[in-house]
């Protein structure tokens, strides 16, 4: 409702009355509702609000479209706003605007600048891309008395206010303390008797992903990372991993398809992008199916003999590769996610050749049903048979290969469904043709 | 190391050193280390430590880990360490426990005891089922330095002390204030002057995705629960939908994979669950794939005068499957994400007509050569036909059904691997007899 009365005045730059709307509306919902007007219009706002708030609402939308906003404004307009955000934020958005505008703003933003400008140095996948160097530090002496009036005089702008850092003389990280014990215990405690001293802290080029485990682990808010010397040099906040997350399962999920991950998101990656992820895995598995060609065509006579055969080949093979999908896709998804591990392969065998049977007797009875009814009782004892033993067979290998990979220290996720469905394919056309030679007894 | 001696200190119950040694280790290193060990000694450390103490350790544990643990444990020691956790940790917990033991342990919980049982009448799955009863709430008319005040002479336990919840005189939720506000404007302030009024508050009955969504789009740490007359009645924080968003990836990869989701992780999921989840959609796809025997049966005559065709049936199927499944896999990860939007779908139709034209000229060109050199240039001339036909025409369906799915209101990751792997099957083998039927002068 409120969003659709902003649309309305961000189109008509009614600037007064925007203004006024902005200021009760949670900045979210601000940026929700501007990218869906043109760029004019988005620019206008981010001109006409204070660039505090234009920070806030900026943060909020994706990093293409704060840098198509920023490209558009005075240098000095976007240096003061980059000056509101915190130094992650700045960071991650000037890594992706051409140099030479980056080195122009950088410039423009003093101290700050400097600040961004060392982050810009780390990956942007490892915790020192992640860190912003706001933080508070105290000292272990002080009293939380001391700590509170600091806090009243400077009201320090952090991402997180709610753990300050305790520094020893050395400026060594020794401790941490939270806003809520200042606020609980008495007012001449020292920060020394109420830290947390068994700071676990990352060092500045752990990969994202170890970060986010960690934070999971631990169920942290805040992570400290700090120099060799052990010196708190920024900090990493709940909100930069929870992205890494979703991230990893796009990953996974797209790994599972056969294609190979990406750096942009689908709406952003250009035709060419998506062409060489894909073709690939396409081509490569092309390689693989010609193994099934050959099955067939080693098998020349019998199908020659009973051309029925051919019409169950896409409804056999098909189902050995669904089986196989699933149980790769149930064994990769709980491996990724620590449900299983290694050691348990062979609990899970075990489970996967029970569950494998029941499929393989409740299917098989289906293969040979339609079988009978299509080509008599001789196919239909083929196909039923085939269709069991597919099953099982593929059920075992969708089960293991993912322990086979993840033994070899590649990544599971390769089991993906497409490799899956060709394994299994060419073993149920051998399968087929076998029992096939067997029962009209070649 | 430090994991490695607690669990031999575990072993042999030496439960001095393992006290001390538990004392500078964080819980979750501890829950970690405890897993390892047989189910007797779980139990002697948790008899052995204090109550605060073992529900810090237990609540970092697996629910069924807890589960196990409790079961075995005197009732008044459950007890002791459920009240010890926060209301939302011992409702999970005490909800995977038998009827009688849950009402036993309720009832020897006193009054946190009450407040559970209130949260186990909610479904797990709601805002109701996620949230704690722990908050704090001041009056607008109290000066910071009053609140100051209260919380250190109560210092409540609360799962978040960071956000204070504001009540007018009616007790209906009028504003929220941060601990980082308290400890950063003068004392003398008013809290209705420093509050923030536009709070985002949810029904006790929204959906669990719902939730993590908001937590999502607005940053919040916590986010409060109200009721029908807007009273505050809880509080749902962060790292209860942390787990949310795993749970929502992992169903939805199962979908893509045709396994309907289960509430159990896959390793404590019977055989019996594992098979009816899967056994369903594989039932399903066999009627589906006959489609593809009638296709055969119809175009036999064809088959039976160049049998070699029968040789690329799975190649051709098989790449046409794939091809859909990932384009699928693309547009339904990007529309679960929120990348794209229902609207957007004509852009991505011709982004994805693009592609797929590409991926057919490279993938046909690639099958005119197989065919050729086993069957000859007629054969090369249809293979490699069908081939570019089949991508293309796989490329489009597998974006083209998630956008349909959606738009029927139906869940997009039912356009899974296996459902565009029969609709393509059944397609390409109609294309591939047809211009075979035509290059062979039927």
């Amino acid at each position: 409702m409120i969003q659709m009365t902003l649309k309305q005045l961000l189109i008509e730059g009614n600037s007064q009355e925007m203004v006024k709307l902005i200021a009760e509306m949670h900045p979210a919902d601000v940026a929700e509702t501007l990218i869906e007007v043109p760029l004019e219009n988005q620019i206008n706002l981010i001109n006409t609000v204070l660039s505090e708030m234009g920070a806030l609402i900026l943060r909020e939308m994706d990093l293409t479209d704060q840098a198509a906003i920023l490209s558009q404004l005075t240098s000095e307009k976007a240096a003061d706003i980059l000056k509101q955000m915190y130094t992650d934020e700045a960071a991650d958005l000037l890594a992706i605007l051409p140099q030479t505008e980056t080195m122009t703003l950088l410039a423009l933003m003093g101290d700050k600048g400097k600040e961004v400008k060392k982050l810009l140095a780390y990956e942007s996948d490892t915790s020192g891309g992640l860190m912003a160097t706001e933080f508070i530090t105290v000292k272990e002496e002080q009293t939380i008395e001391e700590v509170l009036l600091f806090l009243r005089e400077q009201a320090p702008s952090t991402e997180s206010a709610y753990y300050l850092y305790v520094e020893a003389a050395d400026r060594r990280l020794v401790g941490v303390v939270s806003l809520r014990t200042l606020v609980t215990k008495p007012l001449m405690t020292k920060v020394s008797e109420v830290m947390y001293r068994d700071v676990i802290s990352v060092p500045e080029d752990m990969d994202q992903e170890e970060v986010a485990r960690l934070f999971e682990k631990y169920g942290f808010l805040v992570l400290p990372v700090v120099d060799e010397q052990e010196k708190l040099i920024g900090v990493i906040t709940l909100d930069d991993v929870l992205g890494v997350a979703e991230e990893e399962a796009t990953e996974d999920i797209h790994k599972a398809a056969s294609i190979i991950p990406m750096k942009e998101a689908y709406i952003d990656a250009s035709i060419w992008t998506l062409f060489s992820k894909r073709v690939i895995w396409l081509l490569g598995l092309i390689v693989l199916n010609l193994l099934s060609s050959e099955v067939i065509a080693a098998y020349e006579s019998v199908l020659a003999s009973a051309l029925t055969l051919a019409f169950f080949i896409p409804l056999l093979i098909d189902t050995g590769g669904n089986t196989g999908s699933q149980s790769a896709t149930l064994v990769v998804r709980a491996l990724v996610t620590g449900d299983i591990k290694l050691s348990d392969w062979g609990k899970i065998l075990l489970k996967e050749i029970m569950v494998g049977a029941f499929l393989g007797v409740v299917l098989g009875v289906a293969g040979m049903t339609l079988g009978f009814f299509r080509g008599g009782y001789q196919i239909g004892v083929v196909v039923g048979l085939t269709m069991g033993a597919i099953v099982i067979f593929s059920n075992i290998v969708g089960m293991i290969l993912p322990f086979i990979l993840t033994k070899m220290k590649l990544d599971p996720a390769v089991a993906s469904s497409p490799l899956i469905t060709s394994v299994c394919d060419i073993a149920g056309l051998a399968i087929y043709f076998s029992i096939a030679s067997w029962v009209f007894g070649f």
